[in-house]
């Protein structure tokens, strides 16, 4: 994917409501800079038991934009809409610029260039810090070896679950389980789960991300397989960098870095399965040793 | 319908053609100036067999933008749209430019910048002659009226039987049948057809637009009608005002002008129908006389 397919897939999306996309389109176009990342749709926790879908969002910043349509102006939408917006605010740090669509096409075009004009503001005033989006470094793991780390405020995600584990010493191509060890920390496993349910598992994980809860749907192999992690912490390992198999903005695949987690060895038990608390949001990362 | 609301339809209505909503949405977004009128998916006539659907269409400057996809790529389909792009030229005087998005983003963009910078030099270059668009007066017959005229190359439609009307002397309010005699033209009718297959009649128009043909489904009642006509031209005129019904970019109703149509009393017979050729592209208003 370059960032043309990237760009027009992005702007496409919000396909069957039209004032959306007028509102992501104009910004964009207005914008008119490809080295700022926007993301439509972005999936935002609000808190540990829900998320929310912002309809613009632009990561370098962490600034959402929201379209509010006719049916957010009844009070209790409009009492909704704050404790959301505070959600997410509270939940991320990120904050929520809204546009209220239902005033004049005038009104709408000059909201739309308070944002633009905002946003370059963001960028010229911080722009010893800014980094212009590269859609190949973004997924290259060779940036976040150079980096010496991967953070969840970068929202990294790779293609492939090799290009994830040669962040961490290997040298791979189609490695494809969905654990590996790590190079060069031996308490640690790299794990790449589907966090929902799936022909084998039940796994879930908590809105705010701090929660994995891991289990199978057969409840003897739930049992056993608790046993074997629990009591034996030579064979398996109690901490674990996970990249969650999640569709991409654009319906592909990707492993998205979502921490490192250890296992809750009081919560977790053989009906209920593995619990898994997020102990770190950035994780070390090393090159390939020759 | 307001700007707004008629803006924001438009732009919404490439939706499941990305490239070309891109295209679309980019070109409006910099051009950012809502006195110049544009239409998407606009349909014109090609010659007097067929017509084609233009993806911008600025009827202000006559200028269509195509979006040339994937598919018009091989050597067959180059020539075709070489061909479309004369019969539109040729049939309209229109320009056709287009932009090629097998391309990169950035030569994309570069194009549509072209073109943005091009119709901001027509604009000012006949600013002079410039009338900015006006989305009430347009179907408002007091425009032409003032005007003195209703013509062809404006491409006026009317909301309502009785605003077209009204252009000619009436001062009518909810008249709905579908001819009404001219105020000050004894010899003309004006007629509001469908010129498509419906319940009662098989009416056609050319491509060019030139040739009406009118027939009613029931082979007797077309022998009826064309005796009427042809043979008593006293009871109906041999002149007719044409405002076909028709659905407008919104898929609202619309009585949009096709011109002054004379009856051909050679080609017309009982079996086949009325034929009116156009004889005239351009017609007189006149004010309603208390």
């Amino acid at each position: 994917m370059n960032k043309k397919e990237y760009v027009i897939a992005q702007l496409g999306r919000a396909k069957n409501k039209k004032y959306e996309s007028y509102v992501v389109n104009r910004i964009i176009h207005l914008l008119n800079d490809f080295d700022i990342k926007f993301v439509t749709q972005q999936y935002v926790s609000r808190n540990e038991n829900s998320r929310a879908l912002t309809d613009l969002f632009f990561p370098q910043f962490n600034v959402h934009i929201e379209v509010d349509e006719g049916q957010h102006f009844n009070q209790i939408n409009i009492e909704k809409d704050k404790i959301r917006e505070a959600d997410i605010v509270n939940a991320t740090g990120h904050r929520v610029w809204r546009i209220d669509v239902t005033k004049t096409l005038d009104y709408i075009n000059d909201e739309i260039n308070k944002i633009v004009t905002e946003i370059k503001r963001l960028k010229s005033e911080n722009i010893d810090k800014f980094q212009a989006w590269d859609i190949n470094a973004e997924f290259n793991p060779e940036t976040y070896i150079k980096k010496g780390y991967i953070d969840i405020v970068d929202n990294v995600s790779f293609k492939t679950i090799s290009d994830a584990c040669n962040c961490f010493g290997h040298n791979y191509r189609g490695y494809q389980r969905a654990g590996a060890r790590h190079s060069n920390e031996s308490e640690v496993l790299l794990w790449f789960p589907k966090l929902f349910l799936n022909a084998d598992w039940d796994n879930s994980i908590s809105s705010d991300e701090s929660i994995i809860i891991e289990k199978n749907l057969n409840p003897e192999r739930t049992s056993r397989h608790v046993q074997r992690i629990k009591n034996d912490p030579s064979r398996e390992k109690h901490q674990r960098i996970v990249f969650a198999k999640v569709k991409g903005n654009l319906g592909d695949v990707l492993y998205r870095f979502r921490g490192l987690y250890k296992l809750d060895l009081q919560k977790s038990n053989e009906t209920d399965g593995l619990v898994w608390k997020r102990i770190a949001s950035k994780v070390k990362t090393y090159p390939h040793s020759v």
